[in-house]
Parts: structure tokens; sequence; C-alpha cells
């Protein structure tokens, strides 16, 4: 989510001054509260500096450490316990509400993107998710022509494959042009907790656009990458094949074949039901199915204001009237505020 | 010191006294530390009450309220800071820890089990899981063997289509005895927040056991399912067709045939793609296969301890040495400390 975000100044020392005060932030606008991962977007403004600049701010709140719960630390959740409200008492059940004193497990990570444009905005804000039943013949009428179109330039995929680019990152690559691939971690990947590993297999064969375009001549490519992408995690990061969740996501981001990795215990973005296509079960489908992804039916998920969830729309695929004016419903707000931004 | 506790129970006065002081809490183990959710499981003891009983603890992070965010409330995260650290500025964004001084957003949600069992304690242990490839022929020779033998008693389902239990949570009801089924709130489900809406549909039919068993000659049974659960959910929690996650468990955590409702924006547990299986995929792979089900390999997860893992173990079937001693590994315990229970 704040992945142009750099958070931990190992860098030079800063230079720049704080240019807002965040005492004077006057909230326009909850845009997202998760009260699962305890954070919550805001946007708003900072009146003393300009009535027009936007302010979004992230809170998170931290995650416990060892420290904080050790009962030998004198910075730990024990040893500072001010205040405890006792919510329940029930035989050997107790649930209180307890505020230590120590800043340490107080702290609040809080991320200011100031002037904040339109597009960060949008990219923080909670979007409806629609699920859409695509038929082959949906496939070829709507998305196919769709994805033609906008298609984003794939220079960045293809200097992977050339070498041009991110040569140091490769974990592993297998040059041959038919089944061969390139093994690379995903961005989302901070490169080090190997509980967090997400890496990429990206095809050699430039024309394979996505699970739509697979057939049972793609087998030996697929138990390729499966075969040569599990020894290469496991020589290098030590985790077994059974530990691995192996997939596709459909539709994907870039439309050049490329097969996630990452361990069962990540909890990576987007590896829903809705989403997600497990390497294993396209290779039995093929085997099932020469043409499987020529015939199946295939569900995925567009969020509001992607233009081909709109393309759908007008062709009267996705049902129920939505809310026309910010295509909105409660469902996907349930904590968030709705006031009108100052702007 | 002793912390000072205040009642805060909207239930009837508690008449039983706190039988410990978080204090004097001495921690052996953290079971598990989720750093997304920002929740933390230790187990230890009360050594001034006694040296072996134990205690659970959870703590989690409280979310965000609109109060908390809000600049009008004196109560507010902007009005309440003290000290702010500068992680990084960088153009326009910037990084900082915040301490705010008002105790509710400092709340920490507190749990504890005392005296614990050692059930307690492995429920809130972190498992580790593994993802196991089942053939049609390890269905036949070690899942089906198994689950004939150790199937769990199905009264409680029986008495919900017999209306015998939980006749006033039915949200629809189709009697057919060959397509009809009963649409009811998952346990999971408070029944209140439309967003969190969890609802299950059981068949009336009693020998599908699950996926493995399904046909084309189902099709019927699992549209009629559908089409009817969409209506009921429209018609009286007023959630569209395209809002809506409609999904099979794979292994199911009972053997009678039902299908998971919930709203895509719920993130429930069990929705990832190793686990799940879209309502309309299965529909899609019957028309294409009759017997589909027969012929696929079903990948499904497995975790440490349960007993259908240690048969496929057995087997050869889960690659990879284990560590034997405690049959953890590093991927699922990132944060947790391995210590010795005092017991």
């Amino acid at each position: 989510m704040t992945s142009e975000i750099v958070t931990t100044g190992i860098s030079e020392p800063d230079t720049q001054k704080i240019p807002y005060d965040l005492k004077n932030f006057k909230l326009s606008k909850i845009l997202s509260n998760n009260t699962s991962r305890k954070t919550v977007v805001v946007v708003g403004s900072f009146p003393d500096l300009s009535e027009d600049d936007l302010a979004l701010i992230i809170l998170e709140k931290s995650a416990f450490t060892e420290e904080n719960v050790s009962t030998d630390s004198k910075k730990s959740f024990f040893a500072n316990l001010t205040t405890v409200e006792n919510d329940l008492l029930n035989n050997i059940y107790g649930s209180f509400r307890c505020f230590p004193s120590e800043n340490d497990l107080n702290g609040i990570k809080t991320t200011v993107v100031y002037p904040a444009t339109p597009k960060h905005i949008q990219k923080y804000s909670m979007r409806p998710k629609f699920i859409i039943r695509e038929t082959p013949e949906l496939y070829e009428e709507v998305t196919l022509p769709f994805l033609t179109k906008s298609q984003f330039s794939l220079d960045w995929v293809y200097n992977i494959l050339e070498h041009k680019q991110e040569l140091e990152r490769i974990v592993s690559e297998d040059p041959d042009p038919a089944n061969g691939f390139v093994l690379v971690p995903d961005l989302k990947w901070d490169g080090k907790a190997v509980e967090t590993l997400y890496l990429l297999a990206i095809t050699h064969q430039r024309n394979i656009k996505s699970l739509r375009d697979l057939n049972a001549s793609h087998i030996p490519l697929l138990k390729n990458i499966r075969e040569s992408g599990i020894k290469a995690i496991q020589e290098k990061y030590g985790i077994e094949e059974s530990r691995l969740r192996i997939y596709f996501h459909y539709q994907p981001s870039f439309y050049h074949l490329h097969i996630h990795f990452n361990p069962l215990s990540n909890e990576a973005p987007g590896i829903f039901c809705e989403k997600s296509h497990l390497l294993d079960t396209v290779i039995s489908n093929l085997e099932m199915v020469s043409d499987y992804y020529k015939k199946a039916t295939l569900s995925f998920v567009a969020y509001e204001g992607q233009e081909l969830l709109d393309i759908y729309r007008k062709k009267g695929v996705i049902s129920g009237p939505l809310n026309e004016k910010n295509g909105k419903s409660e469902v996907d707000e349930p904590n968030a505020k709705k006031l009108k931004l100052d702007k």
C-alpha cells in the first residue's frame, strides 16, 4: 500500500524542515478504516498553511515487539500498566482494557502526504469491488478487445528478461525460449524477511497474456516453472514445497504470463479465491481438458473506477443499480464518515 | 505500585473478584504474534499465586474510532500529540512515530484465561500449515477412509434441516428433497453488521460429503442454491449478486454439502485460493466435464497436529524433513520467542 514511501530513516540525515504541525490538521473525510489491521486513512488540510492544499494522513497502530511483552523488560506492557478497566469476569475468562504508560507501546505510525494529489486520495479511498462472471464469450467480446486497446507497456518486463534491469535481483533463471523463465522478487517484498517472501516467475515466452491463453501445449512450461521455482526457493530460502502457495492472478496486473510464489504463512494481498488460481489446479485442468481455459467461465474482481468495470456495466453484466452519485454502498464503508472534501 | 482497577461492566455488577494482578505475570513463551492485526498471545504464570497454573493472555491494540480522528473532538489523535519522532521527510512524503497522551487511543484489549488448559494453549499456538496436492487416487486411498472413520456427528446439521434447532435463524428455505436447502447465518456472524454478513446454505440431500462427490447431476441443485440464495440476500440485506463471494471450502469443516455466502468486502477466514472454490467455477467445471471432481487434483491445507496431515506425512506425500521436535519452522513464527514452558 505504501510502496513508494520509505519509512526508516537509514538514509542520509534530513535537512528538510517539517512544513506542518500535525496539531493543526483539520479533518475533511475518513477515507477508510481497517478495524482488523488498526489503520485509518484521513484527508484534510492545514488551514494555517493553505486552504486549498490537501493532506493525506495514514495512522497505523504499531505491532507488538518481544520487548513489549517480555516480563524482564522495564518497558514491558505488564510493568507499565496504569489503568485497568474490567469488562468481564466469567469463570476462568477475564476481559480488560489496559492503558500502559510506556511510550513504546503507544506509538502510532503516521504517514503524511502533503500536498496530496487527487491520485493519492483515490489510491487510499476504499473502492467497492464487484465480481464479474466472465464467460468465454464475454472474454472475446469485452475483456480481450479492452486489454488489447489499453495494454500498458511491458518494457519493464522485457528489461528484466533481457538483463537490462534488476539483473542482480534474479533468484534463478532458465534461458530456454519455450519453457524458460526468470524468478525475481516482487516489489512488495523487502527482500529480507523469509516469512513474507514474494517472488514472481516471468516466462521468456512473450505471447501468453494470461490464464485464458493457456492450453495443454503449455504444460511442460508450467511444470518446469513449478519444479525449478520450488527447487530454487528451497535452496536459497529453505522453504519446502509443502509450505508454498504458487498461483496466478486473474485478471493479472500485467498481461505477460507470470506466476506468484509465497509461503502459506504470508497472507499476501490478492490471494482470495475470487482472484487467485493455484498452479496445481491449472495444470490439473489442462491435463483433463486441453483447451480448458478457452471453455471455462472465470470470475474476476473489478474495482469501482476501473474502465473495464464500466464497460461491463454498460453491457448490463453487472447486476443491480448503483448509487450513481458516488458509486459506493454502505457495505464497503462501514466506518467511513461521509464528509465533503473542502476542495 | 498496584494498578488501579475500574469496573465497566454493562452487565450485572461483578461479584467475582479478579484473582490475579497482571503486573505479577511472568512470561514463559510468546505463542504467536500477528504483526498485521496487532495481536500477540503469550503464556506464563502468576508465581505469587501458583507455580503450576498457566495463564494465557491475548493482547490486541484497539481499532481507530471516528472520535479518535475527528478534529472537533478533544479526545482526538491530533489534539493529544505529545512526542512526534520524524523517521523520514522526502519531498511530499513524511513519516513519523507519534505518541498521543489520550488514554482512549492507547487502550489494549486484554483477555486472560487463568488457569488455562493445554487445549487453550494449543488453540492459540501458531500452527504451521502445509499444502497437500490430493490426486483422485490419494482421495480414495487416504482422505476418504480417514473421513469415513473419523467423521464427527452431523446431528447439529440434521437438527437445523428438521427445524429442531435454529428455526428462528433461518433466512430462507427450499424444502425440495433433491434441490432444496436451508440458508442460515454462520456462527461467525454477529447477525447485525451487513458488511460482515456470513451465511451458509446447507443442502437437504444428505449423501453429498464435499466437492469430491459432485457430478453433473447436481448442477440443478447448485444453480438453485445460487439463484435462491442471491435472491434472499438481496431482499433481506440489500446486497447485490455482484458484491457476493459464493464458495465451497475444501476440505470442509463438516462433511455435509454446504456453500458459504459473504460480501466481497468481508475478508472472512479461509477465503484464500488454497482453501476456497467459487460456486461459479464449480458449476462451470461440471458443465465442462460431468465427473470433473472425480478426476481433478484438489489441493488443500492441513495444520500441524491434524491427524490427516500425519497420515499423509507417513505416506511420504508431504515433502521435506520437519524439525521433529516441535514440528515448526521459522516461517511461521517470525516473532515468537522460543522459550520452554515453566511447567
